[in-house]
């Protein structure tokens, strides 16, 4: 693949211009958003995937792994879909895109939080390809056909990185990772995933707001974001108090919960207009996102079988969705004259810009509704045949069940051990001839 | 609270508009600076106080409580001082109030500090509450009455903080954490300690010039906090391996010490003219600090039984004293045209400036010098009476005389056990029942 | 030192005004980018080397010290280099001046990692105050007489710092501190090493771009490093896995080797036109490094008894070789017309500019490769010269022959213990004494 990247980078992309772009691409305005989405990324969600007490290494390098291979073929991905590609047969790159392509990893790492333990790095290498294609052709479509508001990409990343890695979970990889080191998180590897929370904590204002403009929207972006994280931590202390029966905080619910304020303002970060419409966001997402750790995940692993290793679909999934019925309503219920000239940066095809568009309150708020449904839909169907595609016994297995117990932990034990099936079976053999060189002497 | 904040975020607060206000507030200008302070506050605080071996979990997590609460309550009493809200009962919010209301958080993290491990989460928020309140009104007296000129906040955050806390441990509370467990620091939990140490040591320059203006003065905080930084380091080992009888260096020293140098000349960061002014104060600072860890901090145990978990006397309050003692020799010996027009940025009441104020030499030093006893005045009456009331039954209580050593070591043990009274007498009754049963079979 | 720094400064730095200089200082430029820098070398730095479990605390603390040093002492040399000191007998220092003390720590880091664990921090010390005056004259020489571009100083940093360090480990020190602890990187230490190895990924395109201008350049700077980062990722990964048998990723590659293609970039990074020559250069550099941990590192080991702790060589060393070379290859080949007016920001000697240059490809060329010759040849001859004298017995000592290997553990127990040799003996004699009074009773 890496190969095949050199050759399209070499054939088709070119650097912009920053001099004669008109785009804001200024390392002194954008680079800094860049820097912070950046780090959440490489560093936040990395940590944030270490609480397994065995898996603490190998998550934060295949997300180093997985993040290096989106980065790249994303940004090739979105440039052949361009319109300056249609017509030149060359597509130029830049800050703006560096972005894009680092939330292109987001939804990537979202799902691979779901099949956390259970797959092989070749399996998620694989996984981040089919998603990655699926992903950025249906972000193109939802935005650029829909004309759908998705500031901080709840929808396209958030809700479709959840539901995409829980239907793949759904087809294979029915095997609880958390049973085997009961419930991972010894006082060492928590210290380590709070470094991942608190860097998404940090930073999740410029997430929300690294692609917006003009200045006013950026500028709501990081302030709603802001309210709404800030209400969500307080909310989630309290009603993971509430749910415990003896009053006890659920660290599981403080590295997750808190975040869900960011997650569902997302979608409509840019367009809120009033500080404590955020802060009610941030307050209902908490209590969503704790309710689904303590009942709905219990209840759809027992029920389906459903394994989810981060509890995912409380943080991303849940209030993705949130985000995107909020993007329904903020669209419908306020008034367009607010936005004053800012109105068709948020919603290019309102009546009178100059796109030409017709929407008004009802068409852009239907849009929205159809863009949340086009995204969970083909979420789950690709998350459903890419879960297919990796039962194929083709690419090496974990949990591949000729191999017992035993040697499943032995895997899990040597944390880095991307053994293939057959290497492994290899070694296996090598390891009990030695054994019985032993017993003879 | 977090519905009341609801409520007078809904009835009083709406959003700046950057297009058409006057005050700094764009993205590219403040917001990478506001993200350096909150990466400080969220992580580096935190994880500054993950040290000690048993509360590393609850440490960062009630410090993300805390903050989370603050942010919103403090933007909300700031407010409510504001001309503009006088006027028309509505205020705005922006970058800027984002960075002031991180400050006040500061300010409570620090009497974070002093009372680790011998407070519940509930006695923090209360704690919280008060100590919000009243440095937000004793700032806004100290400075839009009195006009001091306290630019990286080291009177109003690092003295308050210190003095508010300490007086608070004064009152109650009577327990060394330190010797339960050994002296805490364990490798492992010095390493992450060591994260928060190197995020605060990394971003005090942003810290000291997040609010300054115009440019010169922000550039002067920058640098002096720089090499204020980097002279105070080099000298707290130096000081450190002298005090030490064989010549090691003692790993709380470096954890603390280093930063002394930022909080001593915080003051006066704007206004110090000469590089080696700065270079100066932090040699003089690390001196201080460490001769405080070594022998004021064991004094003030043995004689006032006094016990100030991080060492916060030896950072921020003696460091903080150091900084307003600066403040006022800086406005006293400093020749005024030496700021040009950047000096009515620092003392507005300078005379002929706009406020038509008639301050010289003498007198902005003498208000300086008010500044600070006003500080420490307010801290210490502010941290016995909040003490008072966090020794009412009411509130649960970790150090509670009717509990034997042994339940305190459970408390400790679990880490994120935040039990109140009343539930932990339930589990202590249910625990011995279990035993009994034991017993029986 | 500190006081000769006091002296030094009092007597010939003032600061620049920013807002009558025509250089680019203002804090929302450049600052964000010489934070980034920052955060690399005090906490990217530190912790890539504290994979070593006894040496953890220790590296990251004196990873501290030496950047504080070298920081004031860098910033001094370069004042004392300037046409401005030589005129006026006065320098100014600004942010420019912060970043360019920033990276002679970078040098000086990349040193200590090939020497981490046989120096006592008096060790360290004489070693930075040596490397730095060299390295600060070297690298006058080469940037201000040769002209040679050199953007993210791979030249003066990377490579000088991998020579120099392989030069004095060569002369003495030769003892494998890894065999000690069995390859050191226990779990939690590699997942801390993990955070310093993504901190300096996720900032290398910031280290790479932090002195460049114009825009363009500077951009360029960006966007090559970040690709060169993401396609050297992906190879790592491939070929790490290939040259083990088993076919297991090896965590020693993922740490280090991860980073080449920002170091091979780096020299060229603002020259390079196209997407995929940075992309090609990811790829080569990554297998370059690989090999190097696989195979070259080990020779080096058994034929010289050359002993890199950290790999340093690999990752630094040869990839910077590599960088320097491709700045020939990029100076010869590329159309100097592609550039426009930046040509001459790049190549300030080029023909046509307004120093009057004469030179063109060829000879431009010719430079870039005197002056990779230059940095190589005074690199190793300075190693080996502060080689021997870090021998001399003056100093305290960590591999002294008189102390049999028990006490060389005691050593690297203690994590912070820095003992002179004096009291290091004294400690000895009253530890055999206290066993003495044990044995009687």
């Amino acid at each position: 693949m890496q190969t095949v990247f050199i050759l399209l980078f070499a054939k088709y992309v070119k650097y912009i211009d920053p001099l004669d772009d008109s785009r804001r691409v200024y390392s002194g305005t954008d680079y800094p958003l860049f820097q912070d989405v950046h780090l959440m990324i490489f560093v936040g969600f990395g940590f944030l995937m270490a609480f397994l007490k065995r898996y603490g290494f190998s998550a934060v390098s295949v997300n180093l792994l997985l993040s290096a291979f989106v980065i790249q073929f994303a940004m090739l991905l979105r440039g052949f879909l361009t319109v300056a590609f249609n017509e030149t047969g060359l597509f130029s790159i830049g800050i703006p895109e560096m972005i894009s392509a680092e939330s292109s990893c987001a939804a990537v790492l979202i799902t691979m939080g779901v099949l956390l333990g259970r797959l092989t790095p070749v399996q998620f290498l694989l996984l981040a390809f089919f998603e990655t294609l699926l992903n950025v052709v249906v972000e193109h479509f939802v935005f650029n056909y829909l004309h759908v508001n998705d500031s901080g990409r709840s929808l396209s990343v958030h809700t479709f990185g959840a539901y995409f890695g829980l239907a793949a979970a759904l087809v294979g990889h029915k095997k609880n990772v958390m049973e085997m080191d009961e419930h991972g998180g010894i006082h060492h590897s928590d210290l380590f995933s709070m470094i991942g929370t608190l860097l998404l904590w940090v930073f999740f204002p410029s997430f929300n707001a690294a692609i917006q403009e003009p200045e006013d929207a950026r500028h709501r972006a990081i302030m709603n974001t802001y309210l709404a994280m800030a209400s969500s931590t307080v909310t989630t202390f309290m009603i993971s108090s509430c749910v415990d029966d003896l009053g006890r905080f659920n660290m599981i619910h403080i590295q997750s919960s808190t975040l869900a304020g960011g997650v569902a303002i997302g979608s409509a970060a840019n367009a809120v207009l009033y500080p404590y419409h955020a802060v009610i966001v941030g307050v209902v997402s908490a209590i969503l996102s704790v309710i689904g750790h303590a009942w709905i995940s219990p209840r759809l692993e027992r029920t389906f079988h459903l394994f989810d290793t981060c509890g995912v679909h409380n943080l991303h999934g849940m209030p993705g969705i949130l985000a995107g019925l909020l993007s329904i309503g903020f669209a419908y219920f306020y008034e367009p004259e607010s936005y004053g000239k800012t109105l068709y940066h948020i919603y290019p095809y309102w009546v009178g810009g100059e796109l030409n568009g017709d929407r008004d309150n009802v068409s852009q708020a239907q849009y929205q509704a159809i863009g949340l449904v086009v995204i969970l839909v083909t979420a789950i169907i690709g998350g459903l045949l890419t879960g297919c595609i990796l039962k194929i016994k083709v690419w090496n297995q974990v949990d591949d069940p000729d191999f017992p117990h035993g040697e499943m932990n032995y895997y899990a034990q040597s944390d880095v051990n991307f053994l293939s099936k057959y290497k492994h079976a290899q070694e296996q053999q090598r390891l009990r001839e030695r054994e019985q060189m032993h017993e003879i002497y």
